[in-house]
């Protein structure tokens, strides 16, 4: 998937019925909207539809205008939207412990362009990234855990994510069970990596589980955060081989590169309007 | 890429223009079709457009008066397009020669149902593998080739399919050149397995090249066969890795199962009409 | 990984201990014997080694005398070995139960010589499966099952086992539970493929399973049996992307490519004598 | 493939010929060492032996001794051999021009100990790639090419590789081509990743080439650099898919994390001692 750029995007859900297609490209044509790539989907099991359409505008294209004109056409279909300008970058918090490799590859994608993010902060329980933070001239916020305060934490996690605006919240590697409170504020908008290839070998150390079973593939998992813990819809998912030859330690370094690539892949994704919740799991057009 | 049973489904294309998807969506919505599955591309280097729905009709369909109806609409837009009903079934010739390994497995997805075709000939420049068409109950004809008399054999050919009433052409691992009168003849209609990644390792033995080369990766590529030999659209491709313990002779082995999966694939995205042809590229919808 | 023809294979395990390696290559030396390919491994965890080696043997060659001098340089180092001459084809059962696809693929590698096998017989609790067996001449055994005596049919297949002398039984898509009895009979010696990245998905309905949870991608594990169900030594593992448009029965089809190979492998590295058994892991040399 | 670590390890290569893996792994054995993992591998094409022993050494080991032995034993065999201690780091030298994915990538592995080289210094044609070399703290070499003088320039290049001693020379996209003394100077220890599968699309601007094809794979070749531009023997290849909706700039994104990936796993074949080279192409244990 890549995406055209100039480009508008015209993401949407609702309700299956008969005219949901019909309403949004409709609408589109009246406004002289070009229609570069446009991709729908009709759930049969969930009875839910899903659109993404890129279009390009006319030169006398009002923002505000057409979002009112979405509104009204779209409300009889109990049809939600979101509309995304060109060039727009989405605020971003990356939240990690020690292993940076994940926000390293992150970090490298925004400043290519190949990620249209502006990460607004990187938030860690360690100082160790501080510097990898402060290279690419990021704001870098150490909040040590205290085991007994949790809360406190989470709270001072919070409020960066209030202050910057962050959008969209990038566990990269961030070793700490969030609380049942916070994943709840975080729900949908916020992407895990799991270093194994959910359902199998939830929890702990996954790799060490992969070693003791003997497995053939390892895997990595990126997947919104929900109250259930490695449970939440999964948004894409990357595997390598492995051989007897790779002991646990070995399996750790080996998955280094899919954790890297699957998450940026998600983030990839998801800044692009392609990932639609549903139902506990994604849709991703 | 799956397909919803029980739907129809529409593929389209016309030069680039404002509003080739609302004539589309609009009419199906007209007419009380139901659409799951849409997905279109308006290629911006061809300045093409193309478009795949799956859709549902309703009781009261008639697909004369349907027909008719889009023919009216897509004419001013210059706009080709083919309707395929559920269920429906290609008629499909599959020309071989030694190698068994492609038929056997188009063979085997077809009885399964997995490729929705029928296969209504296999013809071969070899008897040999007349016993594999006969289990499956399919006429095996065999066309010896003189090399005086090419033409000759292609002309018995082209009897088949035209009895047979043919409307895909499948050369699985068929081991002659085609004149380039039946490669015209057979344009957007006949698929070719070649046993490397083209264009690299063109013409023969393929294989022996590869070793030669020391390659670390050999491939497969289907495509539609056109005038120019290995170079028409191609459809999809596979790969498969190897090392240096694998000798000229293990390659060929190796591809083997590349090149079935691949043939398969690329088959499949025909059958389901989601290949399009573009100016000596394809798009796959 | 692929084998020169025309050579023996001599592959031995015993524990981790000094001199390991010289004593398998020092005799192979001593008796004139010329090694092409030759992999050796040792498991410091397990703390156990494991050697495989192809070579070439010279004309005065004596196979008796061979092992008896293996032998007696083996036992001091606990050493046990195994010895398989050029073009041995080992015997083997299948077993079925109504879905023919791993069927259909072992057989045509049989036929082509890519699997070094004879099947002797392919054993079944459905009828369903004979006319593909009797084409390519092998026995068809239906043994029905009667809920109330299982152990009755065990029996039977247990016989035909006996009778055809065979080596190793495959698993290919028998939709039965085996009594743990006949599972710790057929120890190390029979083949499963589960239709699932094992340790993911274990038990009945995989793929429906994988459809609920909504992941990307869908696997399958080739696996020895043993008496925990679904939880056998694994050998080999594949793995195919899927998206949201596969519904559970797409997910079915969509496995049957990667179930095929994935089984196909494993057999071929088992006859291949490429597999150890190593503490419920194993290597694959 | 993983290496044991705190193990030597030897390779060594000859004319094939009986007593190959014996006259190695005996004095191994004489000399008290421990083998941990043994691969060998005698191409009968080439006529040339190939082996790769990671071994353990014992308390009173002396490297000087071992190496006087082993040049006696190996002399009659003409048997070349390399002999690496454990934790050897390579001096390596990466040269770059603008794009920096390949160095951010291969900087950030020496970084956390994937890949065990120290980065003696990154040479450029262009200036814009010091603060990453400066950030990791690695010396940057900036020579501009005047066109009416590359012997200057690579003069200067030469003059670096010299005083630092480097042992490997990486082309991370160095978009320039050596004259042919210089290759002729790097002849085996130097790595280039082109961007294609070659030999497919040699040249310049291979995605646009590829783009015009209409290949539905792209991919990266890692290679020893020799007198023959893009045709050096190939140690890695890695492939990514493409579809109709990947315009030539696109595939230049896309094919940023295969090339980063090919090029480290080379590097990190090369540094672990599994590549050699075999008349035009190469062995990889």
């Amino acid at each position: 998937m890549s995406r055209t750029p100039d480009t508008w995007i015209l993401t949407a859900q609702s309700p299956s019925r008969l005219g949901t297609v019909d309403v949004v490209t409709r609408y589109l044509f009246e406004q002289g909207c070009y229609v570069t790539q446009h991709h729908s989907f009709d759930d049969r099991e969930a009875q839910r539809f899903f659109i993404r359409v890129e279009f390009q505008v006319p030169s006398d294209f009002n923002e505000g205008l057409f979002r009112v004109g979405l509104d009204l056409r779209f409300t009889p279909f109990d049809m939600t939207f979101e509309l995304t300008p060109p060039g727009y970058r989405a605020k971003v918090a990356i939240m990690v412990s020690k292993a940076d490799h994940c926000l390293n590859d992150l970090l490298y994608r925004q400043r290519i362009g190949q990620l249209p993010m502006d990460v607004v902060a990187v938030i860690s329980n360690h100082p160790d990234l501080e510097p990898l933070a402060a290279w690419h001239g990021i704001p870098y916020h150490h909040f040590p855990l205290d085991p007994q305060d949790k809360p406190a934490q989470e709270a001072r996690v919070w409020q960066v994510l209030q202050e910057t605006g962050a959008e969209l919240v990038i566990l990269a590697r961030y070793m700490q069970v969030l609380s049942p409170e916070l994943c709840r504020r975080l729900d949908g908008w916020a992407i895990n990596i799991h270093h194994s290839l959910l359902p199998g070998f939830k929890g702990a150390r996954p790799y060490h589980q992969a070693y003791a079973k003997g497995v053939k593939l390892v895997g990595a998992t990126a997947h919104y955060i929900n109250n259930d813990l490695d449970e939440g819809p999964i948004i894409a998912q990357g595997v390598e081989s492995v051989d007897h030859a790779h002991y646990a330690e070995d399996l750790v370094a080996r998955g280094r590169d899919i954790e890297c690539l699957t998450l940026a892949r998600a983030v990839g994704y998801h800044l692009e309007r392609r990932v639609f919740l549903n139902a506990g799991r994604t849709v991703v057009l």
